[in-house]
């Protein structure tokens, strides 16, 4: 929610003291640039094992975001690339496909059975969006045979993003043995595995 | 605000009451297209007078989005190309630019003189972001020599677009000469071709 | 929304640093002056040209109203007086006449055609309540013979004024000839007699 | 908030379900009557034993109001006449005075001890502006020999009013006695006495 | 409305200058115990008169509560112990009884006729759960032969109490006696003496 | 957001339509049970193979708490008992211990990382208290010697809750084989086998 016309996030990465969200600048000193990113015509840096690439704007590199409730990303795919199980705790996510060839999905519970979901997916073409609640597991794969692209925007100015096999292989400290191995059933082994894997 | 995982609006356009947003769907018999569009691939159809052409997708046509908070719009502009001063009363703004080059800003009020404003701009190439303040009028001209693509997203399922020029002096009815003429401080005979050129 | 009983605002206009909204206060500070103005009995400066004054109550000078979502306004409006076309980004507003007859309305959009737009006009007297969506253009004018005065409540503790005609011709700096003259369908030269007139 | 520019509540008395808030009318068939009422120039019905009448505009008799989080309220108050202590759980007031001379003050809890409280008061005269934070006890009491009027905005269609005296010693059924004996301190032989002066 | 994962309260009671909600921490250096509190497994110190103690998790105590919109308590009462009349300006209320048996209820205006109101109540016990609208009027009595106790938690992290006879007759200032008087139609000689027994 | 002192929701599961959120009961029919409900302080029906057992009060079963943002849950875990990963979209939760010892913790991403998080937990006896940030993903588990018992509180009338490895696992239709075991760097074979495990 905006109180003001313009409230231009300041660098506050040195202070002392933060802000749910951020504080803003002086707004005589506001200027376009701060309503301004670029780069979202070219992929971010590969992520190898994955064949995944993300470039993000929100208001860590926009401040003029700050308070108002947008952020944008762009992802590239390598085929067979996968944007892993993931949630944003913080938004609704709405993507477009630029190029290729992406299957993407989203899990919503199943109010007859907690223990249960529904999956709700689409191959996706150029041009085509599609809708992930805020909060629900979703994932992009690229099932085409060259590189996928498409714009996820966001309905908050810091989305947060929550990798699912990587929070919970990768945590620090590790999560106790006992949780993750009851949890998904898997041998006490497989999960030191998996641990190695994602660390 | 959502209260449940799915809200997938009901088309109520016979019904012969409204709600503030949309009725929701039976969520078992919700499904994927629900959260689904095409064609933002392609341009809409072009307003031929101004160079311009949008394709909309919010809760109109892709009924998950009821509850959701975003949308999201694909415009077109031919060289010289112009999307009016317009504002959005419910949404803040995030464009994208996927082709060409687009001049746009928005107007802030001048904290010191609400008879004046600042105007926010830039001159932007593909994979330039640019966001505007919901509520703010602002505007896109295509100002290089080839058509130019852009992708809007918005933080509501029903942003609103008020186009100034059009919506002043195309109401139905028209507003009282007196109200027109003083506040542009235009004559009344300018006031009735405007009008006329915008009927 | 509000976190606490009391968050009086903090003159913070040499802080080097703002909140979207204001700092509070330190609660056992607060005094019944925070939450307390004067002057809405009398007219504020009047602008000649239009023969329209305001006299504004808001976070700015009620430093009481941070985080309440109100303000007031006091407007004076001489016979053929005008408070031109404008809307508030932030607020609803709700008039309530005092003296004098007023003409006031709004323009929403044509929901079948956003090239035009439905206008809500009344002609108000003394006792008379108007009310006028979020974001939406609006004026009212004095078709009385006499002074007319009008209350206007908001739900915001800084609504935002944006005065179109004066926005868009008095900014600084200018909008692009080309973008103005297409927009309003008017010859470049009379746009520059419009800045001149504004400016 | 609101999705759409325009939800006018459709009368719903006889309907067998209601909603949070009030359905919407076709936005077709809203007209401008829809956002009007009248009657804020004179007083409403007196309450003859406060000395105290007041008039409403809230989304009950003014269906444009739906969604948009606005009402408004004319207060009169004989010399001695009492608007007593009470709450509004669901909005901020603003008052301005327009006649008379009127002691107004809201209770804020005392943060160091919440068995005690923090009387913010002030002497109000004609032009004066006070706000009164949402869910906090308040009144106002006319201190002047001659009638005192005052309009109460409230950032909230339907703002909601507890009046403390009133429904504590007249609610149906009532209250044990035991609860209201021991929290006032007051013998149940009083207590009895008040239900009925109350009644 | 949180923009950030974590965003923990710093201790600013030293600071000059206070926020609407507090000020975060570096998220780099929150800690499990930003999260934690203990001490609901005993009862906090009584109010003899009353028969009536607290203890409260909020965000004062427990600065990981802020932004995330919740807080608790846990509430005991002896036998005839009494949570007098009170309101939270800021939160609903959801309670859970642990132990005893109580009379719980809550007030809501009459919609035919404000100066009246239903009451709504229960008698309770372990196992039951009641929920309270923010702000209105309410109370918990222990109607049993041996201590109660109950948990209840509120959709705000510093819901706020306003305790309603000792928020009025313990004010300081105090309230004008002819206010008090009137309001409670009681002679102002047993206001007098009330607000000596809430002093 | 609540319009309405009041308003219970009605069952609508065999209505044609939903609304986000339920709709109202008219207010006059609203009555003290349907702010109640009971049998927290038995365990709910546990699922054996977890050691794991919840009881839901929300607004399916309460129809009170519809607009009012609350729920709460009971949940019982045998000695090695677990509530397995999981997250809540629409809610904080903050629980507290009533009887046994839990090791209770949630996963923020860290900021430096996105592929990696930040465990936050505890071990947990009767009276702790423990908040878990809106959408982050949690588990509690029983490390003492017999049953443990918590209350868990939520911000919402329907928080929705995603149980992480059963979601992904037991999604119908299922997730395609490659995204889940690139996801998770699992052979597929194995991820044939935990889809028969959670199915």
């Amino acid at each position: 929610m905006s109180f003001k016309d313009i409230c231009v996030a300041v660098n506050d990465s040195k202070a002392s003291v933060f802000v749910n969200g951020k504080f803003c600048k002086d707004p005589k000193l506001a200027k376009a640039d701060d309503f301004f990113a670029s780069g979202l015509n070219v992929s971010g840096n590969s992520v190898p094992q994955l064949g995944f690439a993300v470039k993000v704007v929100d208001v860590n590199n926009m401040p003029g975001l700050n308070s108002l409730g947008m952020s944008i990303v762009r992802a590239d795919l390598e085929p067979q690339g996968l944007s892993p199980l993931h949630t944003h705790p913080r938004a609704t996510e709405l993507i477009t496909i630029l190029e290729g060839t992406i299957y993407a999905g989203f899990l919503a519970p199943d109010a007859a059975n907690i223990f249960k979901s529904r999956l709700f997916s689409k191959i996706l073409n150029p041009g085509d969006v599609f809708a992930i609640p805020q909060g629900l597991i979703h994932f992009q794969y690229n099932v085409g045979h060259k590189k996928a692209t498409l714009l996820a925007s966001f309905n908050s100015q810091n989305a947060g993003v929550v990798i699912i096999p990587n929070s919970i292989f990768a945590s620090d400290p590790p999560i106790l043995d006992d949780v993750l191995a009851k949890g998904f059933q898997l041998d006490k082994k497989v999960i030191e595995e998996l641990r190695k894997k994602f660390s």
